[in-house]
């Protein structure tokens, strides 16, 4: 018994070492970012919940907005769709975007069926729900690109509204123009917007990279911590590539709109979100504002 | 421009004669379950739509309830599937579930699509959201129609707290079970199940048949009102068949837990709706408790 | 039934065509100053009050300030009171002071009588209730003229809270000095006060005339909308004369003040105010302060 | 100014004697049946609302129900009208009615007049406001008495809204029947039914009499206390007589409706309300329910 | 750094484990009788501390009771007095009452202090304030034994507001009689009066023993669930002695006004609050109702 | 029974003169420092806690803040401590802070027991409840003389909770530092500071003394009103000394914080704080700002 004992003194030193941190995040709101292999892996998805779910039972209010991953792919080829590219980018005509917002749907619902299972009360809504997301058409260099859009306006009160009811609120990122057609709009180019108009504490991206690195052809070069302005200059110098500008681009956008802290977390490590709220172990890489909000000194 | 005057004047009378209407159901519950031509037809569901949020704008609590229509039939074909039929029913296998959801999904946001448009706040969602619907897993004479189910319970927080925020639900009927899978439910019970929960004041569905009629094959034995003993009666004796059994079955259910006034409406009508509660015109069937509530007296 | 059936459908139509309207003014405050021959006449009042009635129901928050009309005079003579003028302006002694406040209390549970007929929960009070209306003494040209005070100072807590409590207010025009001596004041002017001080969307005068005409001996020349600029320069250029000076100042000063839009109706034709607002047909003269509140282009 | 400061004491003293009274009353309505000598007086008016007022503010939540004394009486005569009378009552006529409605709104406003100049927020209404009384016609053996009307119900929810926003109302016993008929009710009943509508702690008759004696003719045998036993034996064996025997029903109403003490009052005696309430020194005749509520042993 | 990773999923295992607890026991309230060992060691009072805060921030609603330890016994030395006996028991005359009051409340306020340095906000208070405390003189074997108190009423008020108000409250037990005397309250019956007048879920004794054992002399017959039947059938039987006897009839008092669960906890074992509630590892003792709150089964 | 009518008349008279002052304070808090002789006579103690329930019940807020009075250094020597003193000032170390929070604690809860005899609702914190009073460590012209500290924020929530709730916050001056160690505040100064925090209408400061006076040798010349800058002027001019210098330098300092008038009160006249608010007569020095706030003309 003795040894068991240790083992449960252990616990409860992990569930007060959690103290601190529940208390500095109490009531402010983080929103999550939810996509890429945490959305494939069921056991990844579970604990990603979970972990949402725990934070919201300690008194975070934490808003998920999730993509589609490949399910939309999927779904494209099954009724027997032909995609179109321009500029490498997917045509979003029609009858695709009908098959998106479907995919969507369905996809928000079982994360709602998750979150339920949990004994949090969850609700899933859209951009459309509430006039939530406003868009702009999006052109690739002036090329129509069907109904792609970038967020002009998000109005936050459907979400207040249900925060105050306590409900956990699940997003998927379609919106509507100012003649009310549905557009499709890039998952993490929402959250931004939505922690920005929530003035969120916190925006975690869960991705399927470590981070950002100073090189990276090496794991060595990993960045823990990286002020807007290091991350601006990191872009300028050419070290970012690939989907990392655009997604470092809206880390920077949200932190200079108020949010105080942007996380880029590996969704393939298992309850990343809650190792980096609730441990001093940095997980990934954190867009911060100045040197007050840096956590981790060597 | 006396011809004009008098045109407006006749305008301002509609009005006035609403009045003692929007007096009689200020702040009441009413639940619309939505379905059949008036889903396929684009001008109907326009109608519709201004209709329920006419009704929200001058002081009444709609609630939407709406089915897939044909719409789901068509994707099931569209993704390849082969129907299963038992006993002349569909078996609603894992695969044809998770199209029914995506469609209805769907559909639910073309709704609240509309409705914002109009300028009223709506948000769509199912029964699994806030964990609305619960349901019991169905069965046809005994045999396993899949993933089909019934309303054991409905946790109306949910419906209490976005009335209070002042929006107008739009529900699409899908469901859990105690284990968290995933069930269509037929939409005028889940209708019906709502407005009990919700102890609406009115219940109306939205269908393709002028009514009930006590001889079917003529057109003149169409009844206005129809107290639930004599509806009771009418089943009874066999007068009643097909499609309408059910209804009927809803509507004395309904009745007997608290609804006033439950509505078969033929909503190939334009504006069939308005009609029937801002004029004493009365479309189809009223089923009402007692003579207190019948309004149309020859 | 067919012919009936179109006549129905036309009602509903009116009804729809109301849904923007409606939306438009959700939770506004409209002040009716209401007097003249509506006043007097049975069937105009019993119109004037529906209207009003049907604005409370559909979600306006309206607010009627009203005249004494001719009764007072009438009560007056029945007393056998001498009445006396200076300037040609009646001169309020005390003793007149006291019929005209019984006159106005009479007229003002009159109206608080039929709205309540109507199942809407009206309160009749007057300025001195709550404190609403602070007046300093008035003079015509420096000579006494008793007990007729101007409005130096509205208190709307009353009004707040009435409206919150969800009533109709009906103000009659009489007014306390600091004195606490009970003056009457010219019921245009204390319904622009209160408009000013409820900062009204909308104030509207029922009066005897059509509106403003460039020309009085021309019917032709009445103007549909005025800008303030507009208005001040008729007035500056003596296109404006009589009973219609001031009351075209007060509509000045209420836009000047926040008040939207002010509307000279004529009260002798039925339902003026539905038809001012819920058709685009304009009725009597409309004053607003710029082009982006013109309603009537030609 | 050791004389002086004697006084001050004093002062204090009596302010601290009323610190039991004050806590045992906190947040209790009171109804006040104001008439008689002490609506003549100007001076006894003054100390009526001086004492009304500062009920209101050491935190009671004090009711004004007032009659229009002689000044109907004085109207009437004034506007030429012949008086007819019933079995020795007067028959109230449409022109009365008239008259007596614009008494007592008269009236009604002095009252206010003189709460607000003390500085405590009042409004006055009738009980056709928030439609508050309703009335059934009253006859006399049989014979049409005309606009007489008996309180059938109390909609109390007009009083519940003015309290919570902290008024003293001052109500006019002037109703409405079914039909919305004006109808003149005796303020003794109206305070009746208002007090056991608010289910007051308290209901006070101010009146021209020292209260309920045993023999008329012996002043000597005033009653201090009396419960309703008592009271009703008295009325059985006939000591009670004239005016007194319909007040007296009125107390044992109210008790008998859950008011906890009720108060005949001397109105002549200046203050005789606070001195009820906040010395040991009873004024007039208290009805109480049983020996619980005694306050006054010898 | 995979080690590390390890012992940080570790970690995150242990609050996702804690998820159905904090779910199930969301707002409810939990007193804590604080006293012996735990109230001396300060490793152990600043782990209870932490373990009460931790339960708070996670969405408990906590109340410490808490005693005065052996420092009464030292304060009563340290100035000098003679302490007295009868039955074993100390008599607390008027100079003890007000050592033990000092000494209490010092107490009360170092444990508010190590609550408020943990960021919650703490309100010390004494059964004295909002009259939260009554108590009646209790005898010793008909003994006087002076200012010893029995609980006789709860007034709640006072800790629903600070509840309300998001506080915690820290509770020493003193109370007052009828006549506003100061009583000392055994810090066990204070806590059992709490927990039943606030309804509470559980109620946790922090104690210098393991629990109860069905042999006191035999470690292994140490019971971890008792229904109230058994435990009422061991002190029945004899089985229970000493100071453990009254502390179980609190138990059973307790469970019998509607505590779920009361927990007989060993405060010498470090984080053991958190032990009980966070993990499927019983400490000490429970007694329960039935069977349905029966947690650990072999 | 005429005579002693006139003395309930003359009762009458004395609560109707409060109306005024009761009208002009409503809603307004009030600080009370307590302290010197008013705290040691107990019929004293017993006046003041009458006056200040008064104040409560009749709708003032007030707070009292009080110190230990000789009952500390009564203690102290109690349990044998050596009292040491820098420039005079008793040095506070750790067993003489422990002393002086328990003597704090005590007299805090035996001005509860009085307040909620008097049937309000008490409640007694320290500085460190909820925060309420941090502190910088004091030195005396360089050296250290242990834990006395001066208030370098207030946290003035936990008050306006209390208040909220109904509550008479009674408050000992004990503070925390930022490392969370007990200190002794000088009484005057945490009442001044949160006087200031509360944006107090009057704070009120009972002494020994009978005010200000232009010669402490000539009771002639006692100072009734005085503004901040005559009170400045005085001091630079020396007329100032003792223990009044720092008084007055608080009233200033909580003057020009907003509050609106300060007093100095002789606590050795019975009912003084009434006799100062409820009558005509300025008992001792009221500091005021300007001369809008002068109340005592000659």
């Amino acid at each position: 018994m003795n040894e068991n004992m240790q083992k449960y003194l252990e616990k409860a030193e992990v569930l007060i070492e959690a103290l601190p941190y529940i208390q500095r995040f109490n009531r402010k709101i983080i929103v999550v970012k939810y996509g890429g292999s945490a959305m494939v892996d069921d056991e990844l998805k579970k604990q990603v919940i979970q972990d949402v779910t725990l934070l919201k039972l300690v008194g975070f209010k934490p808003i998920i907005v999730h993509g589609g991953g490949k399910e939309i792919s999927r779904w494209v080829g099954k009724v027997g769709m032909e995609p179109q590219f321009i500029n490498g980018l997917r045509v979003t005509d029609d009858e695709t975007m009908e098959v998106a917002e479907m995919v969507l749907g369905k996809v928000n619902k079982s994360l709602v069926q998750l979150v339920q299972q949990l004994g949090v009360r969850a609700i899933g809504i859209s951009g459309k729900d509430g006039g939530l997301l406003k868009v702009d058409k999006k052109y690739s260099d002036g090329k129509d690109i069907g109904f792609v859009g970038d967020v002009k306006e998000v109005d936050a009160q459907i979400l207040e509204d249900l925060l105050e009811k306590d409900f956990l609120p699940i997003i998927c990122p379609v919106g509507m123009d100012d003649d009310y057609n549905t557009y499709n709009i890039n998952a993490d180019d929402a959250a931004c917007a939505i922690a920005r108009a929530m003035k969120a504490e916190k925006l975690a991206f869960l991705t399927d990279i470590e981070g950002v690195y100073k090189d990276p052809e090496d794991p060595a070069t990993l960045i823990s911590e990286l002020r807007v302005d290091e991350a601006q200059k990191l872009m300028d110098e050419g070290y970012i590539g690939g989907g990392m500008l655009p997604k470092l681009q809206n880390c920077i956008d949200a932190i200079e709109h108020g949010v105080s802290r942007v996380h880029i977390l590996d969704g393939r490590i298992a309850h990343c979100l809650l190792l980096e709220i609730f441990t001093n172990k940095g997980i990934g890489t954190a867009i911060i504002n100045g040197e007050e909000n840096r956590y981790y000194h060597e």
